[in-house]
C-alpha cells in the first residue's frame, strides 16, 4: 500500500499545546513521517517557532507557519492527522477529516469512552459524533494492537489510564488480583494539566508542592475501569444493587507533582488467593510483555527518571502485607500522549512500530 | 517550679543535621528556652555557623562553637537536652543525662518502639537501655499530652507516624474505619532522609523525580501500628494464626518527593459500615481536635505548601467509592521533628505549649 | 509616646498577594504589632484563610475576614498601615490614611523614585501624589535609619535595590570602586513576579528553567542608581554630553530562577586603583556594618539557602582579574519586602528594630 | 573509505557517568554508529542497565555488560572510542587506542589546553601525553571544522567554553567588542558537576538554591581565553607588564542552578566604538552562523528550556547602557558534551554531521 520508502505527510491540529510540541519533536526524528501541516484554531495563527523557540530550525520555514483548520487543504496535503484539540473540537473535525480519507489519531478524550452517556456524565457535554465513537479504536497497542492495524480513527489513551491498564491487565487476566477494590494512587508532572496558566500551576504554587485532587472523581477513572473491563467483572451480588452501582470497582486518586513530566502510579489490589505471591505476579507480567519492546518488567520499583523522555513503561509488582502493590511509570507526554500517538500512527500506516520512538 | 520569666538553658546533642539546624532556628525565636550548649560527637567540633552559614548571628559567638559531648558539663549548664543523634548514640547518652537530672527529648527512634524485640527486628541492633525504654513517653501531645507533662525522657515521634496517627486515631476511636487493611501512601521531602550525601539524593537523581521505597518494610510501619494500637485490635480469627501474624494491619508505602520539606499522606481504609460517610468522618476529626491549636481539620484536602515551615497538621477525610480516604500534611522537620520536640519541651517544662512555635 | 507594652494594631491593604501573606506570618510572631484590619479592593472580599489555607488559625476568626478599604474604619482601628497594593492604588490611599493620622509603609514603587518624571518614564503613568512623594522616606534602615525614625510615609525599597544598595554603598563611599560601569547581574525567585498566573511563570515553563529579562530596562535600575547617588557622581567629561546621558552609570540585568524565593546578585565594578584589593574591600564592608545585626559580611560568597526565610543580607567582595566582584543574597519577600517593612514599622513606632524578625 | 551504509562500531570508556549515559542514548538513535563496547575501570564492571535502569532494552543484552578497558579488544571491535574518563586516565588510554588505529574523542579536559604548563597550573598534575597534546584538535565544529575532518584525536570542548566561544567569536572577529575586560557570568545545571554524590549537590542543599563558585578561578576560564585567542590580543601596554600578566582578559564567573541540565551565559563586553550597536552585533552573529544548523541567532534572549535535550546553541546580542550584552544557551550534556562528541565523530568519520543529533 504505502511505498517502502519515502516520507508520509501528516498534519497536527492544535500544535500549540504540550502534546503538539512533543509530537513535532518526535516526528522530526521519524524516518518516514513528516510534519507538513500545522493547523491552529487561533484567529491569528502563530509561527510555531515563535510559540516554542526550541523548535527553531526543526521545521522548514513555510511549515512552521500555522494555518487555519481547512479540511480540504489538510486532506490534499496529508495522509493522517493528529488531533491535539479540546474534546468538542475533536468531535467536530475528526468526521470531516475521515470523510476526506484522512486517518485520524485523536489525543483528546472525545473517543475514549465507548458509552456516550458515561462520556456526557464525566465531560459535561453530549457526544456529537456517535458514528465516529462507534467505530473508534482505543489506541493502546500493547492490549489492542490487532484492532489498531485497520483503524481509521484511533482514540489515543489518557496518560494515567495507559500506565494503569498496562500494569494491571495481566494480573487481572491471570486471575491473580480481585477485580474490585483496586486503588490507583497516581502522581503526575504538571505538563499533564496542559499549557494554560492557572493559579495553582504557577511555579510558586506548584513548585515545592505536592497535592491530591479530584479524589475519586477524575475523568480517567471510568476510562481505566472500561479498559480493564472491570464493570463487567463485578460480582453478581453487586450487579443488581442500586447502592453498589455507586461503588466503582476502582478508585483513582491523582496527585500533582512539582515536576514537568512523568507519571508514577502506586496501585493496591487484593490477591485472589495466597498463591498470588510476588513470583507469580511477576511471571504474569513477564509473560504478557515478553515480546513488547516498550514494556520493561523489572524486579524493583521504577521511578520517573527511568522513563522521562522515553516511550517506555516500567512496571513492578509484589505481594506485601497481604496486599498486591504494583508500581508503574511512564512519561505522560510520550507513552502517555504523543509517543503513543506516533506508535499508533506507525501501526495504522504499516510502518515499523517503533519508528521515531527509540 | 520554673520561674515565671527568665530563660531556661537547653542543649542540643548532634546539632549538625537538619533537625539540629531546625531546632536552633526555632529556639532562636523562643521566648524562654535558650540554646546554650551545642554538643557534637565529631572529633573536630565545628562552629555551627560555619556548618550552616544561615545561622550567622543567631547565637552568641561562644555558643556557636560546638563542644564535646560532656555529660557533666551539659548537666551543669542545661535543664533539658535535645538528642539529634543516631539511634545507638541516643541510647548511650540519654541515661547518662537523665542520671544527672537533665530532661531528655530524643529525636532518634531509640525510645519509640516499646517492645525491644520489635526494635531490634527493625533497627538491626539490640536495644541497650531497657530501663530508659520502659519509662520513655511517646511525645505526640495531641494523643498523649497527659503523659508528657511529667516525663523526663520523651521519644519524639517519627515524621511519617506523626501525620498518620493524628489523622487516623479519631476515626479508629470512633469506630468508623476498620483496624485492618489500612494503607498509608505517603510522600516526603528529601530532608527526611538526613544530611548525608547519598547517590540517590543528589539534585540530578532526586530532582524532577518521584519514587517509592521500602514498600511495606519501612521502620515507621511498626511505629504507626503501635501508636494506633492496631495489633491489639486484630480480629480473633487472625490473632492466633501464624500466617496472619505476618500480615500487618497496616501497610505503609513511602515515596520520595523532589522537594526539601513536607509530608503528605493519602490514606485508605475500609469503613466499618455504610454510616461512615463523609460528614461523620469529618465530625469525628473536628470533635477530636476542637481544642488542638496545631491541628486544622478542613473540608478540602491539604497540600505541602499549607504546612511547610509551620508546626501544624492539616487533615481531611471523606468516603468515596466505598473507601475512606484521609489526607494529612505536615512539615517533616517541624511538626515531624524539631517543632514537636519544642512542643514536648514546653509541656515538660510547664511553659505555654506553643511558645516559639507560631 | 507608645506604651512600653501592649499591642499596637496595624492594617494591611492588599493582603492577598505574596507580600501580604508574608506580612501576616511575620506579624503573627511579633510581640507588639497585631494585624487587626485586612482591607481588600476585591468586590467580594475573601477570608484570608480561604485565600491562603496555611493561615488557618493564625488570625482570630473575625480578623481573617477581609473588609473594604475604608479609610475612616482603618484609621479608627489602626496606628499604621502596610500598603501591598498596585502603584496607582497606593498613591490614592496613602494620602487619605496619612490625613487621618495613620502612618503608612508603602510596599509598592509609588514613593521610591524621588523625581516624578523618572517615575512616569519607568512606570508609564503620572505620579498623582507629589506632596506625599516630597516627604516620603526611602525605607532602607541600614543606610537611612535616622530619616525613618520620624517618617510618617515610608517607601519600602524594591527587592533587587535592597541587596544592591547594601552591598555597593560602602565600597562607593570608601572610594574603592568607580561610580560608573557597574554591572548588577541579579537572579530572583519567582515570587518576586507576584501572584498573578502568567504563562511564563507556570511550573512547566519556569521550573527547570533560567532566563534573563528586561536587560537594562528594569524599573529597579533607576532605583538602584538613585539610592547609590550614582547620577551625581558622573565624571565631568560625561555630564555635559548628550550621548553620555543615555549611558546610565549602572546596568541592571535580572534573571528568573526556578525557585520560590531568594535573590542573589553578582556585581561587577572597576576598582579605583590597585589598592582596592580584597582586604580593603572586605574592611570597608565590615566597617560599615559592624553594628548592623541584619547584615552578615562574610569571607566566602553567600547563596540563597543562607538567607531564605530570614531578614538578613549576606555580602562578600573580592578583587579578581582586575575586577571587583561583589555577591549579595537576601530573601526577596522578607528583607526584600515584608520583613524590611516590619523593620521600618518598628523604627517608626519606637519598638526594638528586630522585633518579630529573628 | 567508510561504506555508504552499514553500522560503525564505537566504544565508550567510562560509561557510568552522565556523559556516558547521554552518549548511549544519542547513539541509540544514530543511523550509523552503534555502541558495541562499554569499558569501565571499575573492578566489578556493572551492567549499564543496572546502573541506569532507563537504558533497559536500549542495548542488546551482551553489550549492556561493561567490560574491562582492554585496548586490544576495543581496537578489534571498534573504529572510534569516546573517552568519558578522568583527565589522567584519558591521557593514559588515548595514546594506546590511537596506536591501535582507533580514533579517539576525549570528553575530559586532558587535551583541551595546548600549553602543558597552563594545563598543569589549572589541573594540578603534569600532562603525561605531550605527543598526543601536540596533534589533538579542539573539537568545536562551528569554529574549527576543517581541522576535525582529518583528526584522529579530538579534544571535546568544555561545556561553558562551548557556549562562550560560539557566542563571542564572531563579535571579536568583527572587531565589535574589546578583547579585554570581558565578563562571562554563567549558570549551569547540576549535571555539569558529575555524578558523584557531594554534600553541596544533594537535593536539599542544591535544590531551591543558586550559588556562585570558583569566581575567576574555574578551569574553563583559560580554555575560553585560548579558544577566543584573547591572550594574543592583549594591548601592547599590558603585554610586557608583570602586573598586567596577572589580569586575564576575561573573567569567568560560574553559578550553580537548581536544575539538572542547561547552561545560560550572560556576557558583558565593551564595544570598540559607538558603531557597535545592536544591529551590527546581530549581523555579525547571523553572518557567522548563516550556514550552521546548530546555531540559532535570535532577536530575544534565549532560556534553558529553548535548548534542553537539544544539540543547539541559541544566542542573542545587544548594546545597552554602553555595554554589549550577549546571552547564549546550550544543553551542557549535549552541545556541551556528548552531542558535540557525536557531531565530532560524524565529521571524523565522513558521516552527515547531524546524524543522530536532531
Amino acid at each position: 500500500m504505502l511505498p517502502p520508502t519515502g516520507t508520509i505527510p501528516v498534519a497536527i491540529l492544535g500544535p500549540t499545546g504540550y502534546t503538539g510540541l512533543e509530537l513535532i519533536e518526535i516526528l522530526a526524528r521519524h524516518p518516514r513521517l513528516r510534519t507538513t501541516y500545522l493547523a491552529s484554531a487561533r484567529g491569528n495563527a502563530p509561527r510555531i517557532d515563535a510559540e516554542f523557540p526550541r523548535l527553531a530550525g526543526l521545521l522548514d520555514h513555510a511549515t512552521a507557519q500555522c494555518r487555519p483548520i481547512d479540511h480540504d487543504a489538510i486532506a490534499s496535503a496529508c495522509k493522517l492527522a493528529f488531533l491535539c484539540l479540546p474534546h468538542e473540537a475533536a468531535m467536530q473535525h475528526a468526521p470531516a477529516l475521515l470523510a476526506r480519507g484522512v486517518k485520524v489519531i485523536d489525543l483528546s478524550a472525545a473517543y475514549r469512552l465507548k458509552d456516550p452517556h458515561t462520556y456526557q456524565q464525566h465531560y459535561g457535554h453530549p457526544h456529537t459524533d456517535l458514528a465516529g465513537l462507534a467505530h473508534a479504536v482505543y489506541g493502546l497497542p500493547e492490549l489492542f494492537r490487532s484492532h489498531i492495524t485497520s483503524a481509521t480513527l484511533v482514540a489515543n489513551p489518557g496518560c494515567y489510564p495507559t500506565a494503569a491498564a498496562i500494569a494491571l491487565h495481566p494480573l487481572l487476566k491471570a486471575g491473580l488480583i480481585e477485580p474490585t477494590g483496586i486503588i490507583v494512587n497516581a502522581a503526575s508532572g504538571a505538563s499533564g494539566a496542559g499549557r494554560d496558566a492557572k493559579p495553582h500551576l504557577t511555579l510558586v504554587e506548584a513548585g515545592d508542592n505536592y497535592s491530591t485532587y479530584a479524589i475519586g472523581t477524575h475523568r480517567h477513572q471510568p476510562e481505566i475501569i472500561q479498559t480493564l473491563d472491570l464493570n463487567h467483572s463485578q460480582p453478581a451480588s453487586h450487579a443488581n444493587a442500586t447502592a453498589a452501582s455507586q461503588v466503582p470497582p476502582l478508585l483513582f486518586v491523582p496527585h500533582l507533582l512539582p515536576v514537568e513530566r512523568g507519571i508514577l502510579e502506586t496501585m493496591y489490589a487484593r490477591p485472589t488467593s495466597l498463591d498470588a505471591d510476588t513470583p507469580r505476579l511477576m511471571a504474569a507480567l513477564r509473560h504478557a510483555y515478553a515480546s513488547e519492546p516498550l514494556v520493561v518488567v523489572r524486579d524493583d520499583a521504577p521511578n520517573l527518571r527511568d522513563v522521562q523522555k522515553t516511550c517506555r513503561v516500567h512496571v513492578n509488582a509484589r505481594l506485601i502485607a497481604g496486599t498486591v502493590v504494583v508500581v508503574a511509570a511512564i512519561d505522560n507526554l510520550i507513552k502517555g500522549a504523543s509517543g503513543q500517538a506516533v506508535q499508533n500512527a506507525n501501526i495504522m500506516l504499516g510502518l515499523p512500530e517503533l519508528a521515531g520512538l527509540v
